[in-house]
């Protein structure tokens, strides 16, 4: 049986109010294991308050990264509900982590407190964005490391092809990279080195793609580093949300009509982003969640931690990048 | 008087076919003066199929740069219809030069030919983006210099701060830099350092926005490298699309009632982005410009170059950021 999954509780802009109602809705609604890590006091007040004492385990950290915090900073509070969390989990006793603290503070806590995958050099966020048609194709990585070499980048392809293998049943995933311009030598230095590394790694390579083809399912995965893929992904979110919103200006279609287009690329509704490449399941949440979306990224971690280790990204990573 | 735009009549996927019957339409449906740059015979040709012999002048090249040239090699080719329109406008004999030819070919082109204003270290894209409200915000670097230095970066918002207050009659402008993360701090190593130049830069600086205000219109100039710049732009056209499709998929609307707002966002609209930075007005339209498109841009090139040299960039570039 997949041990719970371990909630950084204190993680988020709304903190134990929203965690704790999220934990509360994952383990009553979705039956999905839950253990809050945190502030003790205020945990236990909070599951008070939803008549839920007993229902759900807390494990006492005394310590939180606060939301401002940098990566070396936050992995540095060795007390933190972040820290207490990935020990949980590199020991076992839970499944998955999930966190909605900022991404930086996960990944650097990950980093040092779960460990990287054999062979992995640094850890990739991916989201699996809905496209026309009904597919999805992953994005990765989506804002776990700025500055990547291109060997990393390169990595990033087989983490988010493992990840599309594993947990979106895509038998033998197209990796395309994210550049502009489609002719050979376009792009910027790194793109440039990291497509060639691409052309000769262990996946199906489709070649470079540009911001058109971010949505429209061309390919199964889209790389590039995680600076560009954060930017797109919000603009992404913004666009979606701005389009609609002048599609009901304009007087077209009603707010309510529109909502079910909307929905697909609201952050509160995908629940979370996978972190890729390491020796245990985490998924970072917006920092901005509520409770409904708490709940989505444990059940979203929970199904990840039941796929076996780290959800076939360990397959990914024993085929590391020369 | 405003001397004529000099049309590079071999660029863009279509050719002379397309750019013949754009100057045609800019010239009698707009009354913008334009000079066609290119092959004799094929022009000549292609004025007589729009009976448009002697109304419009050919300016004779024996060369073309092919659409798949990188950059140094077409500024190498002295003899191309790019490498002529750029010495009629440094001669003063055009106004402006529009091309659909390869960004990176015009680009280094209108280095050599037509040269960079006084203190500007490197060119930059401006392409206006519809916002919320009805307003613009413009995206600068939206693709000419892929790997820009921290200093160039912000050099850029000084050159976007001039378009908007020449062009976009927006009189103290704000600027932000594209990021990841809010927070000081934040962002890859290009963006931190030029965040701290910005800082200090003679320019209303915002801070940081994230890929969610690209369409917002929070600021009224967005600033970022031209690799950033070119795959957000293109994220922004493509989502657009196809957020309206999945609304016409859904039955929520039909694709006619949805035109209105697809066009805003269509490449083909906005006729081209304006190349900052340079001792001429130079406007870049996108490679598969139809003949409206070509004639859009002309027309935009030509209230470009009537606004006086260099459309108010010689003033942002006589602020060099130190």
């Amino acid at each position: 049986m997949t041990p719970p999954v371990a909630l950084d509780a204190m993680g988020g802009d709304h903190g134990p109010a929203e965690t704790v109602a999220g934990a509360v809705a994952a383990c009553r609604a979705h039956r999905v294991p839950v253990v809050l890590v945190g502030e003790e006091a205020r945990l236990t007040a909070e599951l008070r308050r939803h008549g839920a004492t007993g229902e759900i385990a807390v494990v006492r950290a005394d310590d939180a990264v606060p939301m401002t915090e940098r990566g070396p900073a936050a992995a540095a509070m060795t007390a933190s509900s972040l820290a207490v969390g990935c020990r949980l989990v590199s020991a076992g006793e839970a499944g998955a982590l999930v966190s909605a603290g900022s991404t930086g503070a996960v990944v650097a806590c990950a980093m040092r407190g779960i460990g990287r995958a054999d062979g992995v050099l640094r850890p990739a966020l991916a989201v699996a964005l809905p496209t026309l048609g009904g597919g999805v194709s992953v994005l990765v990585d989506a804002g776990a490391t700025a500055d990547p070499s291109p060997a990393m980048v390169a990595q990033f392809a087989l983490l988010g092809a493992g990840y599309a293998r594993s947990v979106l049943a895509c038998a033998d995933p197209v990796v395309g990279l994210l550049s502009i311009g489609s002719e050979p030598g376009k792009g910027n230095r790194l793109s440039r080195q990291a497509e060639e590394l691409l052309a000769a790694a262990p996946v199906r390579f489709h070649g470079t793609v540009e911001g058109h083809d971010v949505l429209t399912g061309r390919v199964d995965v889209i790389v590039t580093d995680g600076f560009t893929g954060n930017v797109v992904l919000k603009s992404v979110e913004g666009c979606v949300r701005t389009a609609l919103a002048m599609v009901a200006e304009e007087g077209i279609a009603s707010p309510e009509r529109l909502a079910a287009v909307a929905r697909r690329y609201d952050p509160q509704t995908h629940g979370g982003a996978a972190l890729l490449g390491l020796r245990g399941t985490v998924v970072v949440a917006h920092g901005s969640s509520g409770a409904a979306t708490v709940a989505r990224a444990c059940v979203m971690a929970y199904a990840l931690a039941g796929q076996g280790p780290v959800a076939g990204i360990g397959s990914a990573a024993a085929e590391p990048v020369p």
